[in-house]
């Protein structure tokens, strides 16, 4: 089965609908998902920014917020703009990067997505990322403690961050295939899973 | 009959793709398009900003060219880069404000966005743009004069800009229907046809 990367954001509200929408569609084509969280905060900083590109150029941030809502409709999901964006994700990334190793980054990383885009929650905050935890059946207490202090936790987020960057990804949500081809945006989903299957 | 507005920056890559493929898929649902020449140079500098974002932000642009490419095979569409990129639209645009009053813009824009992305070429150059216009039956010299002194058309542009601006665009191709909704980008074509079927 060919496999595609996905590197998801937490703050990206593009990536949101692509987390919602990921495991359907990769099934349908019988294509395996590789969940990679990553951060875009350090590779936005090395253009030189210090914060999201839709706030920097409001004119395509007004338009993100329209394109997301009428998307959400179009896809049946939930949608609330949550009141600070983009949010700080560096913990829950973290929490999600252990995720991948023990196997419970698929519904944590969506019940983080929901949270923030769903019901316009931050996810910023250790009680919200909590809930959710312990919403999971997950040790709540102990893996915060570890999100926040385990220095090969936090290594591992910085590698997988330049990782992506070397891999000349720039925004979230982005799919990698097997052979390197990139794709970026909710819309490209389907066509990197195309190309996954093409070149299988 | 919907109405939808096209708006189009000679200079954008995305655009050439949305500018071969618009009146089919208009003609499919129904829609009727009314071509908009306008140049998000103006728009970009009340940004800050003294050429393309693809250019500002490399990795971005690296991307762009490399999607380009795959969606125009996926269209069936020639496509080659051009050496330069963002090329001086300004002429070609007064131009295609001409063709929008005379009744020759559809073939006029296919023809430069075909000359620019289709094979690469130059299309701030004169004698590019007059033998594009020559090929369509007009008289190059004539258009090509009025397209560089008549202060009226000159004043139109800026109009449709300034127009733009206010409608929200902040890229181009963008596509806004009779109720003021805006979809931006090629890939939103469809969407903003069934948007404008929908209200009708």
């Amino acid at each position: 089965m060919p496999i595609v990367d996905f590197w998801f954001e937490f703050a990206s509200s593009y990536t949101y609908m692509a987390a919602m929408r990921v495991e359907a569609a990769a099934a349908e084509r019988n294509v395996g998902i590789r969940w990679r969280p990553f951060l875009l905060g350090p590779i936005f900083a090395s253009q030189g920014w210090n914060t999201s590109p839709f706030n920097l150029w409001p004119a395509r941030g007004k338009y993100m917020w329209r394109d997301i809502a009428r998307a959400c409709a179009e896809y049946d999901l939930p949608f609330k703009r949550p009141p600070e964006f983009p949010q700080n994700s560096l913990i829950a990334a973290r929490l999600a990067l252990i995720g991948v190793t023990e196997g419970w980054v698929v519904p944590f990383a969506k019940a983080v997505y929901n949270a923030e885009f769903g019901e316009g929650r931050d996810i910023s905050r250790l009680d919200s990322l909590g809930a959710i935890l312990g919403s999971l059946g997950l040790d709540a207490a102990s893996l915060l403690t570890r999100a926040r202090t385990d220095d090969a936790i936090k290594s591992r987020l910085k590698a997988s961050t330049e990782e992506a960057q070397s891999l000349g990804i720039f925004g979230s949500p982005s799919f990698v295939t097997e052979d390197n081809e990139l794709f970026w945006g909710n819309d490209r989903l389907e066509r990197a899973l195309i190309w996954a299957r093409q070149e299988a």
